[in-house]
């Protein structure tokens, strides 16, 4: 399945800043075919560092997407039933307009003029581009992590529009310990001189500050178990040239490698609008509690944990579900069994395709 | 109890690197009396970032030990019972001889000359700090953390020399978790152009690497429950001049606090080495394995963990009485219940004091 991101392009977003953004552009690919009720289509949502490209063989780079286990003939998101859409989030890096997008009043990037953005600001562009597809009403939204918050605002903003949602290892709100690994990446960035208060994009981005930014969220993803698995205490081959301070152990040369890559792909401004974003996020916000946010939502919910997803608990996708029961709505919860850490959304692959291909059937079924 | 902390020199010191280190100082404090036996000394050891200085105030500024609450009259360490004494370790920065201390081959400072430096250096060093004192053998060592590490070190290194050891919130040795978060601390400052490949000591320190360093450390220090119940997602006052990076919440606030604090009082070279003596010890090396190793000590064992200590989780102290009770050594463990994390070694103290005292005690009847 060779696929191409697209790109549609909207005059203006308000957001809830106050400010408006104009014009604004969105990066998204579809996958299998909407059918003539409109009443098969999937909004896939992803996590923080993921983009619009989620399945199939990219014609730009020849590159898998990054959920492709899941979504595909006969997957979890199965393309011979489901029309699977798929945008990258407002403030990303990967085609959506966000700070190293053009600012067209000063005819350069916007780097720290870029406004704050939130994830409900996320959803609401999300939306138009739904819209603009001709979509009323989704068969499901569905993701992991941010994607997971995204999926939960989706059912409390727009009931109507929303038969079902899947939020995977995610959370309601932040912690704060998840505000403090964000709150260190970012600090991480801005210590970097390169990063010149956001203005970098004639002169080089800050490579080293995103660098370890990026190796502190790849101990997240994982778990102590996972890495131990991984990689132990294996020693790098001795080489003679190596200082005190060069790579000793595997798991170091992971790490730098996964840092240095990162920086090839992602924009530093991006990571920080989105980690605010995450952290502000709080789903009950103007609700009084969760409970009355969700009191909103018309949705079934399939809610997905992972016993050994550190940065996510279980007991943060529990608090959703015991508020969702509080209303009497049609919610299932799973917890799965993994080593593989908050990763485990990305890698775990069986289990999740019979519970998410089962649940999107019901859930046609029911809304036929 | 105001102290004083003093310096013992030594001609040198051999290395397990190989080198020679010439000459040393060790920066030591003492409390109580030594008795006429000289069988009541027990030596304390620090933890990463910890000093000399474990008890009473000093009189160079006026600050508590960072174990007051443990080493004093009436206290877990009872100096009315007992002769303490507390070292600032190899590499240290604190009065022991470390990168940042002057280098007499050059007349400057070590920097990233000073040669690696492991956790059997350490001891090998305090080692030389009891002999001088003119103690032939400790009634125990005592740590945690890293001084854990150290405790274990000298109860295989010098049996003969060891009654009891008391490792809490330890390990053998440092699992790939372990040294992810101290690899991305080193990257933190080792990306920070002050850095200067180590040698900064003339031109001021890698204070933005160092400080973001920290930041991680503080976030392993504590547990996700204990973030929450200090900070959970409280807020700082608006200011109108702040941008949309600057803190937003207290816990970003606190992190910031405590990085910034940390660049007054440690070296950031300290850093790099020791973090890298923890990432590269391992007791079972050169004994085949954790049994072979502690097969040679003659001491009685007191094991402490912490319940929420995800740092250094339980399981890794159990490795320890696990073997330590296949030699049929007198060995007790407690896994105490707390919310403090990794932390819990330094707060803890009514437990902890209960269980010290008691086996202290106990020690001291034995090996009269």
């Amino acid at each position: 399945m060779i696929v191409e991101t697209q790109c549609a392009h909207f005059d203006s977003l308000p957001l809830d800043c106050g400010e408006m953004l104009s014009p604004v552009t969105v990066a998204y690919e579809t996958y299998g075919k909407l059918n003539a009720a409109r009443s098969n289509a999937i909004l896939i949502l992803h996590a923080f560092s993921g983009d619009a490209h989620a399945a199939g063989v990219s014609r730009e780079n020849g590159k898998l997407g990054w959920w492709d286990s899941m979504i595909g003939p006969q997957k979890a998101f199965d393309t011979d039933r489901y029309f699977v859409i798929c945008s990258n989030v407002l403030g990303g890096c990967r085609g959506t307009t966000g700070p190293s997008s053009l600012n067209p009043a000063t005819g350069r990037a916007y780097g720290s003029a870029f406004p704050v953005v939130t994830i409900p600001d996320m959803v609401r562009l999300q939306k138009k581009l739904v819209d603009h597809l001709g979509i009323s009403r989704l068969l499901a939204v569905a993701g992991g992590s941010m994607g997971g918050m995204q999926a939960l605002q989706w059912a409390v903003a727009y009931p109507e529009a929303v038969a079902s949602a899947i939020p995977i290892a995610s959370a309601y709100r932040h912690s704060a310990q998840q505000i403090a690994f964000n709150e260190v990446g970012r600090m991480a960035i801005m210590s970097d001189p390169d990063w010149n208060g956001g203005d970098y994009y004639e002169s080089g981005p800050p490579a080293r500050g995103l660098s370890v930014a990026r190796m502190i969220g790849h101990i997240t993803y994982m778990s102590d178990e996972s890495m131990r698995e991984k990689f132990g205490r294996r020693q790098r081959p001795k080489d003679e040239l190596r200082n005190g301070f060069d790579v000793d152990f595997e798991v170091e040369n992971y790490l730098r490698y996964r840092g240095g890559e990162f920086v090839n792909r992602f924009d530093a401004n991006s990571y920080l609008y989105i980690t605010k974003a995450m952290d502000n996020f709080d789903l009950s916000s103007g609700y009084g509690s969760l409970s009355g946010a969700l009191a909103r939502t018309k949705a079934r919910f399939l809610v997905i944990s992972f016993t050994s997803d550190w940065l996510y608990p279980s007991y943060q996708s529990q608090e959703i579900v015991r508020a969702l029961r509080g209303h009497n709505l049609d919610v299932a919860y799973c917890e799965l069994q993994s080593n593989y850490g908050h990763d485990a959304f990305l890698v775990e692959v069986g289990e999740q395709t019979e519970l998410v291909r089962h649940f999107l059937a019901n859930t046609f079924k029911k809304a036929a």
